[in-house]
């Protein structure tokens, strides 16, 4: 295990009906005047957003709108976010929604008190200020209600790049599972995806003896893996909703990340694929992580066979690991196609002709170098290959 | 899944040498005298203390010491500290130990800003306001150090009691896996089964649909059984050392408790055990488990069947799950065996003839009101026959 430090301090009020709670946490963390944050009309439809203005409303607490936060949120938006907050003395930002609304939020919060470009950050500078932040969730999926990330697309190019720092750490997130239960399956399933992804992202490493934390994700995947095809047959199941909200929270915070190398290759290969074809993320990383997973497999055979015996439930080939490995790729595979979730370029409206853009973007992008994973560093030769697996 | 808060906003510091720190963290924190509070003479010893002593002094934080704290930590030396804090102006604890320590400072701190006597939180108020707290652990076991959590034992009637309140979590806590390797066998195993007690304590519910927590209580309690024997084997193992330490933490920081109704009758039966005898409370606690999962295994026999098959690798028997639950429960006695803890009475220093008194103590002591136990509650008569289970 290598040294690291853990900061979380993000407080969590989980159930049903909580986000009653919106005003007293905006107070309890010092909030005068809210900037409201968030995306589609189903938050306004559901009476969602009325319900959190009664009760910023009860605690005195003022408020500036901003809506129409899309999914693959832009820059454009967290400019105007910006502005409004230093026009309005905004002093707390709360989004309301999921991953998308919550990036924004972040972006907005770290650029308003920052005199350059809020770009910067995403090209590298870490936040250590930002305006504190509170989240209301929607969708479990992106985990950035307790994580220290977040993932803007800038119009100027189309870059999806990630920042991150301290300072992004939401002040509170409230979690209603009762509230991702309108989600459509297929939204229901990118969030299943995308969480899966954060916890393959942090099991392929090349830190040794690091079991705590190999456990941990394993857990949690074997949760997923339980509760996904439950809240598929029925979107109303609240417990099995509970479940994948905690978890997706969990999977993000880093506290199973913690002391280990981490990958991200695959987060890197499908930004390109949502920023260019607006696809969902989950949808793009239920595309990329098997190919990168078979691309891969021979880098560290036994940890793709670990993974297979003690979350996919193989049976290990003591004689042929390799075995092994590749069925625990099969299995993850179907799991994503049981759920509804396309495997190929074709599924997703991707094409063929990008992949050498796509490839070179990933790895020279906005100021990258020429690789990119910490796994498995790959060139854009390597890129490439691993588009093609898509097709 | 039951509705919840969750907050834990303690800085952790991992990693070799990180006790250098101290000083930084302090400060970051805002103290400008300390309260060095610690234990034994093995952190003078070991030149540990001189060091933290170094780091503090490097950043002009004033320190005023109080060594002597005990194993089962007494309420008098808690009286002595709150007056010290008092008369020397001490706006920061910082402990220097493991659990014993920890749990003073804690009392100390919430005693020093109260003017009643502390004893009151430890009779169930909750503890709102408490000086800050930093930790540099020496002992993985109590998880104190990310913990809302104090049990102290009162000298007038020995009553080994506990507080909580979000005042008690550490603001900073620095984990050092070096500090632990000098530790004696003996204690290294108390704090393996203190930590692997603080899952079970979880573990066993009645609230149903807790896959989540139910699945990281599982991976935690898998890399405890993996590492256990590997840092009883060999001392020096850095490695197996870090892994515990962080287990240690998470497993009671409540991540994995949240949601669920949990036990902590078995915590209640042991401190009978370690405030009469001023036995180890981890070896208190091997002798405890087994004799309360086996008197309890009837209350949800598939519960107990899922711990034998998930954390001890049983085979289910599907027409009688009650052979299967029975074989986790020799699993753990078995295990506990190999790393050196008693799972008797006579190997505790425990005598028969107490029984009827600290089965009462239990069940009636200190304000208590006849029952301990969330998962199955016990009576005075059932804590006297798992008392007898021990024999």
């Amino acid at each position: 295990m290598q040294n690291f430090t853990f900061y979380a301090p993000t407080y969590f009020i989980f159930g049903k009906d909580e986000e009653k709670q919106a005003g007293k946490c905006v107070k309890r963390f010092g909030g005068t005047k809210v900037l409201l944050h968030y995306g589609s009309g189903s938050v306004v439809r559901s009476g969602l957003l009325d319900r959190v203005k009664t009760s910023l409303n009860e605690e005195n607490i003022a408020c500036v709108e901003l809506g129409g936060v899309k999914p693959n949120p832009r820059s454009g938006l967290v400019y105007e976010g910006i502005e409004l907050c230093r026009s309005q003395n905004v002093d707390f930002i709360l989004a309301v929604g999921g991953g998308s609304a919550i990036d924004s939020a972040k972006a907005i919060a770290a650029g308003a008190v920052y005199s350059g470009d809020f770009w910067d950050f995403y090209q590298g500078k870490p936040v250590t200020k930002a305006l504190p932040i509170g989240t209301i969730l929607t969708i479990a999926a992106a985990g950035s209600e307790g994580s220290p990330d977040s993932v803007i697309t800038n119009e100027n190019g189309m870059f999806k790049r990630g920042a991150s720092g301290e300072a992004l750490r939401p002040a509170f997130s409230i979690l209603n599972p009762a509230l991702t239960q309108t989600l459509p399956a297929f939204q229901t399933a990118c969030g299943i995806t995308d969480i899966m992804a954060h916890l393959f992202e942090r099991y392929f490493t090349n830190t040794t003896e690091v079991e705590v934390t190999d456990r941990m994700i394993e857990g949690l995947l074997l949760a997923m893996i339980h509760e996904a095809p439950r809240v598929i047959a029925d979107p109303d199941n609240y417990q099995a909703r509970a479940n994948i909200m905690w978890a997706g929270m969990m999977a993000h915070n880093n506290s199973c990340g913690v002391g280990r190398g981490q990958d991200w290759a695959s987060h890197d290969i499908e930004h390109e694929l949502s920023a260019k074809y607006d696809c969902a993320h989950g949808a793009g990383l239920a595309v990329v992580f098997p190919a990168w997973m078979t691309y891969n497999l021979k880098h560290d055979v036994n940890r793709f066979a670990q993974l297979a015996v003690r979350a996919w439930g193989c049976q290990m080939d003591f004689s042929n690991p390799k075995v092994t490995a590749a069925a625990g790729i099969s299995a993850l595979k179907q799991f994503l196609k049981s759920i509804g979730m396309p495997l190929t370029f074709a599924e997703l409206g991707a094409k063929a002709e990008d992949i050498e853009e796509m490839a070179h973007t990933a790895c020279y992008g906005n100021g990258r170098t020429g690789t990119i994973g910490g796994f498995v560093p790959l060139g854009e030769k390597n890129v490439v290959n691993i588009y093609r697996l898509m097709l």
